[in-house]
């Protein structure tokens, strides 16, 4: 991470950008497509994982390894995985059986460009393909350090983490939740992810106690902070800066932040935990400016 | 692997019935439902994962981890987590996007017993759980063995081996396959992961080239034997001894070694590759004569 773009004077929208050009080659790589008839899934996991998106896990990764100096092949490894397991998410969650979405992105979700089936295996393939990814050399010469991200990516991604937490959503249509239920709902299905993308580097830097206990804690606040802003995107928002169907919690007569609580609070809670998040990440210094302003921009965000 | 049962001249009957008993007790273990709301998603994976079934993997790995002397504990470890893999592709596989299947094992599919978006979730969590199981040091102490348990994984379960398998045959409803490219297809959908299985147990050894090879050799025969002697199942059992509906691949025009080769010539077939399997384990002596019975035993069951 040598580059000028990851100073400790660069703008977010800068290191998005460059984020986003990064990641997208290394999953291009990564998902080439072979020659048989399975080319068709891949096609699928490509449409998908490559879509235009903010790959702001992919920055939370890249901003948090450049704390630690981490060599940006590794963090990118990383990041192309973590954004491969978020993809594989929307697919599945996206599908018939689930949310029937059928806008994404901007685009036809992956099981009306292509088909359910199609849709299901795309889903499993990405979620496979990112463990291979995470166990390969490319990633870290040390194998206890790929075992660690395994681990973490397995524990944010399985039961008690995203599906789980999707799992408790889906039963959120049918009965009422409290704000403790919605939080810990939350936690689960989005903060769980978010938190190993924002301590990825410090696993890939075999870092110490203390600056990963600080991760946590901005983590922790972030990904409550940003499934605030997605909730209020969801109620205020529109279709065309989204890029997805709004409107949509209300109608199912999901609890959310926003039911919860109303806008005007909601967006209060959103920026108090954003300072929070911010204030966990003093002992870094001038090192965490990118992940101070990746904070702010994550509930100013219109899509 | 002391216990009488393990010794060379133990019968394949009793080794399944060990195996089926202790795979099951670490199964049940591993998938403990939490508390929380999430336990439904945790219910849906006991339910598929523990179904009655011959564990047919699990017992690949035992007898290919007896041949090296790898502690009881890993190799189940190991077992449970292709099992949790074999049981995340059945249940995606009979959701109605895909085979829309309603019996399996002889009980209600996954998604009847609970409803589609559980069976989604609960395939998920199965596939992303069994990596977490290969990641826990509980498997093996060396983290390198770890890693290459899970890329192995990886490389069976993706879009080069199961999932890239199930897209070719969904797509081969709509086309003629010819036996070469059936043989294709299988070696990805169900070959890749019992060769993983058979593996397994060199891998927790960090054995020398030599035994993999020959063992690769035996899981290659093995799995084709296996997989037409499935396809005869189809065309010729019943629903009452295989626990699931029999004819769906003639009903949907599949081609199988049976459509392809005729019930006669495929069970010849099967008959020979179980020779082949056989005779690549003769550097083992005496120590395989387990895996021997396993490949004998595979194209004469009857379920």
């Amino acid at each position: 991470m040598t580059e000028s773009l990851w100073s400790d004077h660069v703008t977010v929208a800068d290191a998005s950008a460059v984020t986003v050009a990064l990641t997208d080659a290394v999953l291009d790589r990564l998902l080439a497509a072979p020659q048989g008839l399975e080319a068709r899934v891949y096609e699928a996991m490509r449409y998908s994982a490559l879509a235009p998106g903010k790959r702001l896990r992919p920055l939370l990764v890249m901003a948090g390894s450049r704390l630690f100096g981490v060599a940006r092949v590794s963090a990118l490894q990383v990041a192309a995985a973590i954004e491969m397991v978020h993809a594989y998410s929307l697919i599945h969650d996206d599908l018939p059986a689930m949310d029937n979405s059928d806008l994404r992105r901007g685009r036809p979700t992956c099981h009306k460009q292509f088909d359910d089936a199609t849709a299901v295996l795309a889903g499993d393939g990405l979620l496979t393909m990112a463990f291979q990814v995470l166990s390969d050399p490319d990633t870290h010469g040390d194998p206890a350090v790929r075992c660690e991200l395994v681990a973490a990516l397995a524990a944010a991604a399985g039961g008690a983490g995203m599906v789980g937490g999707q799992m408790i959503d889906l039963l959120a249509e049918h009965m009422p939740l409290d704000i403790g239920a919605v939080t810990r709902l939350q936690r689960m299905k989005t903060g769980a992810l978010i938190a190993f993308s924002c301590e990825a580097g410090a696993i890939l830097a075999k870092a110490p106690a203390e600056p990963r206990l600080a991760l946590r804690g901005y983590a922790h606040d972030l990904g409550l902070a940003f499934q605030i802003a997605d909730d209020l995107l969801d109620a205020e928002g529109s279709a065309e800066e989204t890029g997805k169907p709004v409107g949509a919690d209300a109608a199912a007569g999901k609890a959310t932040f926003v039911s919860i609580l109303g806008a005007a609070r909601a967006r209060a809670q959103a920026v108090r935990l954003v300072d929070h998040a911010v204030a966990h990440l003093d002992l870094f210094a001038q090192r965490a400016e990118l992940l101070r302003q990746v904070a702010r921009f994550v509930v100013s965000r219109k899509t």
